[in-house]
């Protein structure tokens, strides 16, 4: 009975491909308040799809930062589930630009695959959902499910105001279980249930010497240089047998169990030397790369500045250094604790001679677990193997999605992680894609997990 | 007999100062190709002054790079010494130009001093020197020495041109001496003859991971960081109690003896603190500043960048990290061996799973010393003396200047360092400046100095 839903998504699929492109083609980049308008345009594009779809209360909710967009569909009826969609409609900047194939905001398909900021992460995945809905109301004319769309504009920068939302319209929001699809595959057409995700910290540390840039022959040997203080500071804080060297940083880890780690070697990996071109993975003694990414904290410096930069030499002692460092954790480790401890360590290796100061980051999230055997996730694996044609696998993940672990916190629903990327899409990198494989078959997924919820 | 000469300077002080604003408002700066043709300018503005004077030969010489401003005077005859006078019109760049208090090329007189970049380094003292061969000219009819004025325009990217045809055309740049006006006084009305300069020799070390930015939540744990590899290298090259940690780096150092030790201790010393708003100084275990500044080598890091340098944060494992390093060497160490061992360094303790690679500055200089006893270093001394009525001290500096040793080496002739600069100049940095005191007394030293030289 499924046949006419996924029957109009494929007869419609190159209107629906160019309304996607419309999508994409709007700039919203949250962190640069140059495309302020544009995150604002994509918050309409949503608003006029939930309207054209007849959903109620659609609403483009202000906040302090960029608008929430909401609506809800109840046509389901009193007895069947109510979910909560959660997604978020702005992207990560584009620099460097020069490095991107195409313009990232003029969608184009190379090779199967659709080239453009945000495609994967996560206005495709968005757009999706929005389209399956459509595909229901269109031929079925009703929807297996009511559903709350929660779709944010403040992801990339922390979801800065969606905390606070959740919890003061709490009636509002509160549903049966929450979906999001925000995530990727471990391989292209693999089906994955990702039932793990870490949890986030940073901080961001300045090291400053003197007022001005100093003439090194005329200073080198009186001042201790801004850049070398802050290498000593960032090489006490990770070895080179990639263990994190702050003290008590691993106190409250839950260790990786046997019977994880035999899933994790079980489970089909990325070729990580293929998909990113570095000369061999490298990962925390004692465990593997698959190990360390998915199941293990990790300490990232993201990016570092100081002193002069230009073309040629400039014999200066700069005034100060910058670097921007964010860690990545596990179930057990409490964001705010970790924190501390690095800030802690910071200010007890900073060299005399300078000026030390740590930025903390303001938001952090805790990591996220979910029992792999839940009902509503053995739903989802059978419609991901009946979409793909393939089994499901079950895996954790590096990557932190704050919302997963605040809806946890405040509702304690089960939180469904539908995701259809693949580690081939160049998330919050130049030329950032998405397989039409995925955007085709993850549609049909939607359509049987919908379908498969409303019968529990 | 003097007296006429320096009335000279006094009566036409404010032309000269007009006349040297107009020089300084060039914007000269060699090292970006945008200012081309601004170098070409200060480079005509010195042959026009040149043959205002009636020197002879007067010739702005091409180079691959910017041109070599060239010109003599003969007029005091057969049996006056010739001197090589050197200096150069070229300037650092500017940034960061948002901490200038005024435009570095629209010059400013505050508080006594003259601000604009290139006014003490070294426009403002290449001036000085063609305004006292004016004044000679214009009150006695004649200089009382020879002069072969060789002023080029790559100073601040390494002379890139200036040994090739030092070498090339030697009988042209003959001379009996050379003089050169591109240093400074340990304080300001301090005479100070500057006996000894330190060589240089850098490189630029950076390191590649992935071939393109990761998400670190996806890739964190498999991927080696370059910030943090590199940080890695930097920290393993230099210690915290500033000790420099590659190996054979101090062999071939000519010791501090203890007589230089204590006749450093006797200089006055500039106020670091004060001078450079550290919070304290810090120097080479069992050194002191002025001493390791004078007379032991360096290392500084003069620059660094790599990954995400915006606002707020991006989650990434950059592609690339790198670093400018530059060292100051001391009598005895030869620069090409030094910097090989910093390249061997580098190869040696760069860490697995990423590429590391280090690129050598093309020009580097050895150290040089002269004898403080020398008879034209001492009418030095006497003429600084007489003009700022103060003894004179002697001292060795921590800058490089390759001229020096390429005279020194190709020549062998001796090397006087008439600098007139003060600590508070801001050389390289935003706000430079030169004390009006040191103008008008720095002429006069030259004054009494071109008298005595003849008497000889």
């Amino acid at each position: 009975m499924s046949e006419k839903v996924i029957q109009y998504l494929k007869e419609n699929r190159e209107a629906l491909l160019k309304k996607l492109n419309d999508f994409l083609s709007i700039p919203s980049v949250s962190t640069d308040s140059t495309y302020k308008q544009d995150v604002e345009k994509a918050a309409d594009f949503l608003v006029d799809y939930l309207e054209e779809l007849n959903f109620e209360q659609v609403i483009k909710q202000k906040t302090s930062g960029h608008p929430l967009v909401y609506g809800e569909y109840n046509g389901a009826g009193p007895d069947a589930p109510t979910v909560l969609f959660y997604g978020h409609y702005d992207v990560q900047p584009v620099d460097p630009i020069e490095q991107w194939k195409s313009d990232p905001f003029q969608p184009e398909v190379r090779d199967g695959r659709l080239y453009a900021r945000g495609s994967s992460d996560d206005k495709g995945q968005v757009f999706m959902h929005l389209a399956v809905f459509e595909a229901y109301l269109k031929t079925e004319g009703v929807l297996p499910v009511n559903i709350k769309v929660c779709i944010e504009g403040e992801e990339e920068i922390g979801s800065e105001n969606l905390y606070e939302i959740l919890q003061e319209q709490k009636e509002k929001f509160q549903a049966d279980f929450a979906v999001i699809s925000d995530s990727g595959m471990i391989a292209k057409n693999q089906p994955t249930i990702l039932y793990g995700l870490k949890g986030f910290t940073g901080i961001e540390i300045t090291v400053t010497g003197p007022d001005h840039d100093l003439h090194s022959g005329m200073y080198g040997g009186a001042a201790r240089n801004p850049i070398m203080a802050l290498s000593h500071i960032l090489a006490s804080m990770k070895n080179e047998d990639e263990v994190i060297t702050v003290d008590g940083f691993y106190d409250d880890v839950e260790p990786l169990t046997q019977e994880e780690r035999e899933l994790i070697k079980k489970a089909p990996s990325e070729d990580f030397v293929e998909s990113t071109g570095i000369p061999k993975t490298v990962s925390e003694k004692g465990y593997t790369p698959q190990e360390h990414t998915m199941g293990r904290p990790t300490f990232e410096v993201n990016g570092i500045y100081g002193g002069y930069q230009g073309e040629g030499t400039k014999t200066i002692i700069p005034t100060d250094a910058t670097a921007k460092i964010t860690c990545r954790l596990v179930p057990g480790q409490d964001p705010e604790k970790i924190q501390q401890l690095l800030e802690d360590h910071v200010y007890k290796h900073a060299p005399s001679g300078v000026t030390v100061e740590v930025k903390k980051e303001k938001l952090s999230s805790k990591a996220y677990k979910v029992a792999p055997d839940h009902p509503l996730i053995q739903k989802a694996a059978e419609s991901y193997t009946k979409a793909f044609g393939k089994e499901t696998v079950y895996v954790r993940m590096g990557g932190s999605i704050p919302v997963v672990e605040w809806i946890d916190a405040i509702y304690g629903m089960p939180i469904v992680l539908l995701g259809f990327g693949t580690p081939e899409d160049r998330l919050h990198s130049p030329n950032e894609s998405f397989p039409l494989d995925s955007f085709d078959k993850g549609m049909e997924t939607l359509v049987y997990y919908w379908r498969k919820v409303k019968e529990q």
